[in-house]
């Protein structure tokens, strides 16, 4: 699943599901596990729980009194405007219903987007992606606009007559943020943090989400928490640091080996942390949900209204990351702060033997449900009975039978005909297609499972595909097999080999206007860098990282294509000035649709490399498979010839 | 010819030669000439006088009484330390005889380093392209380092008993240089512009270059100078700075239309100028030089003297490159100055049409010079007659024949054999080297020509090649494919591209260790940026920029292959997201060695492309060569089947 755009944010679902808390086992090694059922033919799934919903939601009549009621606080509070942003405090792709307050207010569910509520004018700032949805969902009193073409605070600027006092929530917006704001509307003192005005009026608020934390396993994470706490604490004594401000759960989880289950896609607990020069953690959640992980000398829990005092308490300097942290937290420190990147960022963006590890067996296992999906759609596709819906229901049922899944890793992309040539395209009833032959039908899906998080995209033919459609596969393809062929010397960043997938579609004029890769959590986010591969992808490529390599192309009103495989970077030797070469090794396993793949344009070593490749895939899978997925397997990983 | 690392400069050689003045001609059309006489079969040339001398320096003798009088006036001046660099006072890569300091003192001629002489130690820094030449030219009292491993700024900080007062030529370095090594010393204090020490003992110093200039005619420039300096003074306007300093030669021929004669290798005018807001040139350098040009009222010239004064009159902001521009001038202008690109620096970097059109010509003449020597080459070369020299003297020959030729754009780099691995070989007297059968022959070279600069690299068989010979060639030959086929958005630098050139190599853990392709001027420097194909390259590409695309391979003790044409850059429709997309087209009329294409390795599109490019280069030349080479050709550009 690409990551477009900056700010790109996959749509969290709006229904938030829980699923049974399972049984953290350690392991080195595949799950045994029972084979695949057969999924029902007629595609429904046998799930009683499904994670993603399909509902279409519309209601921009909600808007204007929300609208309305919003502007009599801020009336009371004399603030002439107020910022409403998608995000929580937390800055993730996935937020809880109770932070969904920019669609409660007004009916956008869109995964970015800003709105500025003026008293007798509105806007709301949404990318490229979200044009046509925004109209569905908001009401005319609200104007769109999108960022690209007016920055917000350019937009405010022009309006300054009526936004002398402009409020926002300051948890909700990064210092980055509000610096950048500031500096188009050309005046700092316009700009008033205040409580959040949305949260006095939204009477039937969710309760914030009930969050279970679990100990990651020393087997899936392969460092203590304790090392890597002490590596973090000397780089920060190094650094002159007295303490660093955790504020991504990501970044929390990983330091300390924890994971949890209060928001949907994501695997992470969501709470803030001070990382002290000494080793030493305070975190700031419910101490109750910690109690069972048992007493750590060197951590301490507190309530999470603890946090700002508890940050005011602090001696400086106190590194703080301007790029993800609430501006309350600078608001707080003051003078204090020493601007600095998250210390958890480049440690955990380069994963060890055993996150390596725990991400391969996931693989195996969801390369294993994808191969059960594949050949019961090539079966059942033909007919004429599936829709995006359908289908997307199906794969689910077979990611749930993989074994240890928690979670979808975000909300399965299925698309068909034009439909797929929507980057983030989100099937909904409103929406749903039927898959026809003759056309294309593109998937992107993951799980997020107790080892390992998984994202794969897969472009299928439906009865006969026309020679446009070969062509432009065959050439998205030579542009994975270069990303997954490239070896560099150390130092290259990912868009130092960004244009090796898009060369093969460059000779015929073609493109695609996302980037090649996104940086992948072990068991945290599907989007998390700061690796990628792309124009804009300025880090250096290191061992260990993952990212995805997912070449596309799309014609719209007509089809899109799109093929993804997660790799890591590997050392593979040196390169002639003596640097570390190095490489990807390739984490998923599942064919490519060998009918959409034009021989006759391919080079030799384009030719091995997917033979290799799909002998690989049988090898690995063989065992995993239900008979007539192995059978079905055989066929599509026979060579090229 | 590649430019491997920063501050990489071509070796010059000591003796300059200058050649007869020639007329200028406007011309649309390539020169219709007398077809080529073909070189005596011993491959000595015809000429009277060569541009390329192979004599072998090395002196290391002289070195201790230079040094001893260079102590003297040390002590005199109360200067423990003096930095000589090899540059002038025009930061350029070829320098006059009167400007070879470096190379009068230590006797090193390599085309980049510097020396810092102590009362009691000395060292010289060189590159490690250098470290063996140095130990033969260079005398034992001086320390050979590489900058690499230890700074200047590291030597003097750690030599800071010795080395309070640091003498420095206060035109000879940069204020980015100046300011790079105080930073490194930890003491700005220690650093003393002086008059130049070494000018002082210099008795036998040549006379500076005896300058003609000359008018570079509209039909080559496409765009008057009245223009050109209109244009920019608008730019000097709309950032609020008075005037500009101009330091770089090749910006002063570009703005005013002129070129000169007086350093080999380069037709630039060495002389300083001044662009003021109303578009008024003042120029520094012989007045009378300039006479029989005609008055401009719009352009003044003062002696070379006259500069500093002029500089201190003006009123700030004054813009100055600090990359380029001499310390001196910040030391006069003081908080005057406005640190910002030399104006004409990306203007001249995009050729207008009539560039193109002069740079096209002068290859198609060029193209037909080398394909001449190819013919000849063939057939000598078997025979085992050649040597480097031998090879390097002919080729210079066809080249003279070529029609307007004012120079050779390099020293020819001939190497055979193991020399060939050497990136930058020049060969002398002392290295050369028979071409022998089963060997593999490198010969990168250029010319300067009234209406263009060519830089070409051909590797060729001498009898039957090896299949590891066959197997790196085409990989090389794959990565000049790949920069010639990329098409690319607009935004794109050259950076985002390197690796396309690398990828073939890459799949076989092969490399080449200096950048893909350097810019290159219109009848100006044949090195000469900012744009450039490299892990460095950070400019976006723009239409009409000239750069050289020549991926390589290097076996030291074996072998070197190497593959150069020159491109420019164009648009050619639009991509996806409505930016512009560019591509290259290429320049360069000369076929490749088929008995060094392995074409098993070959995708389609490259076999393609070799056809196509081979056929352009058959139709373009025709007319232009003797019977025998038009004979050679149609065999050399057949198609590969």
């Amino acid at each position: 699943m690409p990551d477009t755009c900056t700010g790109c944010r996959r749509q969290a679902g709006v229904l938030q599901r829980r699923q049974d808390a399972r049984r953290v086992r350690s392991r080195r090694h595949v799950t045994t596990r029972k084979p695949f059922r057969l999924a029902p033919e007629n595609g429904s799934c046998s799930l009683a729980a499904m994670f993603q919903s399909f509902d279409a939601i519309a209601n921009p009549e909600q808007g204007p009194p929300r609208l309305a009621a919003l502007r009599e606080v801020m009336a009371e509070a004399g603030i002439d405007a107020f910022l409403v942003p998608r995000t929580d405090r937390f800055q993730g792709e996935f937020v809880a219903p109770a932070d969904e307050r920019l669609a409660w207010l007004t009916g956008f569910t869109g995964s970015a987007g800003l709105a500025v509520i003026c008293m007798d004018a509105a806007a709301i700032f949404v990318d490229g992606r979200y044009r046509l949805q925004v109209r569905d969902q908001v009401t005319d009193e609200i104007t769109t606009l999108d960022p690209a073409e007016t920055e917000p605070g350019a937009w405010l600027a022009e309006n300054a007559d009526r936004t002398s006092r402009v409020g926002f929530d300051p948890w909700l917006h990064t210092k980055d943020d509000i610096t950048k704001l500031a500096k188009a509307i050309g005046d700092h003192d316009v700009l008033h943090p205040t409580p959040n005005l949305v949260d006095r009026i939204w009477t039937d608020r969710p309760a914030p989400p009930v969050q279970t934390v679990r100990a990651h396993p020393i087997e899936l994470s392969g460092e203590k928490s304790s090392s890597k706490r002490k590596r973090l604490a000397r780089a920060l004594k190094d650094a002159g640091q007295r303490a660093a401000i955790l504020t991504l759960p990501e970044s929390i989880c990983w330091l300390l080996n924890i994971r949890g289950d209060g928001i949907p896609r994501s695997p992470v607990v969501q709470t803030f942390a001070i990382l002290h020069d000494t080793g030493r953690v305070s975190l700031f959640s419910s101490p109750e949900k910690f109690e069972h992980l048992g007493p750590d000398p060197d951590i301490d829990v507190d309530g999470a209204e603890a946090f700002g005092d508890a940050v005011g308490r602090l001696e400086g300097p106190v590194r703080v990351d301007g790029q993800t942290a609430p501006w309350k937290i600078a608001e707080i420190l003051e003078d204090r702060v020493a601007w600095d990147v998250d210390p958890c960022i480049m440690p955990k963006a380069c994963k060890n033997d055993a996150e390596v590890k725990g991400m391969q067996n996931a693989h195996l296992r969801d390369g294993a449900a994808m191969v059960e999906f594949l050949a019961w759609f090539d079966k059942e596709a033909p007919k004429g009975g599936l829709t995006e819906i359908s289908a997307a229901r199906a794969l689910e049922g077979f990611r749930a039978q993989a074994g240890d899944l928690l979670d979808i890793s975000f909300d399965t992309i299925s698309g068909s005909g034009p439909n797929a040539a929507i980057i983030h395209y989100r099937v909904s009833e409103r929406t749903d297609r039927k898959i026809m032959r003759g056309e294309l039908y593109l998937v992107d899906s993951g799980g997020q499972y107790i080892d390992g998080t998984t994202d794969v995209t897969r472009t299928l033919a439906v009865g006969e595909p026309s020679d446009v459609h070969r062509d432009c596969y065959t050439r998205v393809l030579q542009g994975l097999i270069a990303i997954s062929l490239a070896r560099f010397p150390s130092g290259r960043a990912g868009r130092d080999i960004d244009a090796l997938a898009r060369a093969a579609l460059w000779r015929k004029d073609l493109d695609y206007d996302h980037g090649t890769g996104h940086g992948v959590g072990a068991c945290l986010n599907v989007h998390e860098g700061p690796q990628r591969i792309s124009p804009a992808g300025t880090t250096r490529l290191e061992p260990g990282m993952i990212l995805s390599n997912e070449p596309g192309y799309y014609r719209p009103g007509e089809f899109g294509i799109r093929i993804e495989n997660l790799v890591v970077v590997r050392k593979c030797g040196q390169s002639p000035n003596k640097r570390d070469r190095l490489g990807f090794e390739t984490l998923t396993h599942v064919p490519f649709d060998r009918r959409l793949i034009d021989t006759r344009l391919l080079g030799p070593w384009e030719r091995k490399w997917i033979d290799a490749y799909h002998a690989d895939v049988k090898e690995n899978l063989s065992g995993l498979l239900s008979a007539s997925a192995s059978h079905w397997l055989d066929a599509a990983t026979r060579p090229l010839g």
